[in-house]
Formats: C-alpha cells, structure tokens, sequence
C-alpha cells in the first residue's frame, strides 16, 4: 500500500504537470475509484490550473442523470461494463468542459462479484475532446482498498501515456 | 498522517453505519478536499446504500454551473466563505437528490493564502433536506495533505454528530 502510494503520488504529479504543459483539462467520473482519482490529482500543488472538477458517480441513477450514460446501455451492459464507462468518460467531459476524461466502473468488493465479472474486475476509458474514446478492462488482486488504488495508478497511467500519444500526433 | 488515516477510517465507517441505520443519503461537493471525502465514504463496504454520487467542484465555474451558487455570492464573499459553502451543500444536496450534503472550501496551500485568508482556513457547510444549514470555519495547520486530511475528519465528524442531533429531535 505504502509503495503503492508513493507511486500514486509521483504519476499524479507527472500527470498533472504534462497537462499544464500542454494547456489541457482533466476530469474524472469515478465510480468504483469513488472520489480517489480526483483526490490524487487536487493533493498537487498548483493542479487547479488543469482540474475543474469531477464527479462520483456511484449509483446508475447518477451515471444516467448527470453524465448522459443511456438506459439502454445499462440496462444491456450493467453499469461495469466498457460500453457504460465509454459513456461516462464522453458525458464527464461535455459536462466539465475539458479536453481529456477519465473514466472507471468497477467490482471494489468484497461482494458484488459474479463468475462473468468477479471482484477485482475494473473498466476504464479515456475520452479526448474531438477525439477518439479507448475503453480496456483489468484485473486487479487483492482486498478492497487494493483494488481501487491499483485502479486509480492504472487509469492516471493511462492519461499520461495518452497526453504523450496526443502530442506525437498532433 | 498514519494515525490520522485511521482516524479517519473509523469515523467513516461509524458515519455510514449511522446512515444505513437511518436510511439516510449523504452526498459531498468538495472543493479544497478535492475528492478525499467522497473517497474516505466509498472506501467503506456497503457505503452504495447510502451514497450515489459526489461533485468535485475546484473551480468557480463547476461551483456556479452545476452546483448553483450565484455568480454575486462567488464575487461578493470569494469561494473560501461561509456563504459559499452553504450555496454549494444546498446545491449538491439537490442535485443528488440526497438528506445530508457536506461542503468544503478553503485554502489548502502552500500558496493562495492571504491574512485575511490564511493557508490552513477551511469553510464547511452541511445542508439537511427540509432543514437548517450551518456553516463554520476551521483552521488547520501543516502542509497541504495535513490541511486536506483534517477537514475530512472534521467534516465526517460533523455529519456524525449532525445525525444525532437529527435523531434526538426527530
């Protein structure tokens, strides 16, 4: 946990300062990270240059109402699923205004899992203004707490590895 | 900081026991604390039965557009205030459709700080549905984690104990 952390720390601030070197916005619509994604990027120092805000969306009720993610879509998929995450990270971004999202949707534990998604099992997607969105999905081990903070390490992985794409690109 | 996440571990587990109990639904807008109180109340399992969702709201324009505090109070009282606190928990408090909503803004540091508004000040707000909102100011000392740390616990304790005064007068 302790090193795990350490980790978080340096890839939030590496994130953090590519995005302002980039003059990019962040946003987050968590709902198995709960709030730890967005807390991750705000604990450095001069991140409200390049974050807004965030939503937790835990509950469907959320997901559908404030981030556009369609009934049909949860009601076909389930809320963990790539299609749904797809959604939030596209409904997070219009709804902040900023240029790059990030996405998850997951089994926390210790209950809730089932054989198709067991517990551990976390979707993800980044979405970039007037770009492409990618979804994937990972298993992470381990006991609640582990689940989420190796999910919020892969999906702050993610966007900076994408920040680097996006520059290559453009 | 290790003791203090334990603290704060059990007055989380303790608060969301207190809700469930209650059938109660908490919902968070979080400005300085950027997320940690979301992700202290997800942390805890079982936490999906009394909490949907959560706003980050880092900047002004998040404060104003989603979560409804008037342009003037921002300009008037700057968005470390009593009176913005209380705009931004009665706007989350609605918007998720929650009973109890808590609202931090303030200065976490090391920068933004001013003598009338020193690094470590922290305003709080906690909305109930059909009831009063009271705000109230802390002031928190170390660096920035340390600062965002503290207003978490102190703001988990506060809804705690608000949930008993609700029960006592209920």
């Amino acid at each position: 946990m302790e090193q795990l952390q350490s980790e978080l720390d340096s890839v939030a601030a590496d994130l953090i300062e590519g995005l302002i070197t980039r003059k990019l916005k962040i946003t987050v619509a968590e709902s198995c990270t709960g709030g730890w994604i967005a807390q991750s990027l705000t604990d450095v120092v001069g991140s409200s240059v390049c974050f807004d805000g965030a939503v937790v969306s835990y509950a469907d009720e959320i997901k559908r109402g404030l981030l556009n993610v369609s009934v049909e879509t949860l009601k076909v998929h389930g809320a963990v699923s790539a299609e749904v995450v797809t959604e939030m990270s596209s409904g997070v971004l219009r709804l902040m205004n900023a240029d790059i999202a990030v996405a998850t949707s997951g089994i926390a534990g210790p209950g809730g899992g089932s054989e198709a998604k067991p517990v551990g099992l976390v979707f993800f997607a980044v979405a970039q203004k007037g770009g492409k969105t990618q979804a994937w999905a990972e298993h992470f081990s381990g006991d609640r707490r582990a689940v989420r903070q190796q999910a919020v390490l892969c999906a702050l992985r993610r966007v900076t590895s994408t920040l680097k794409v996006m520059e290559n690109m453009g």
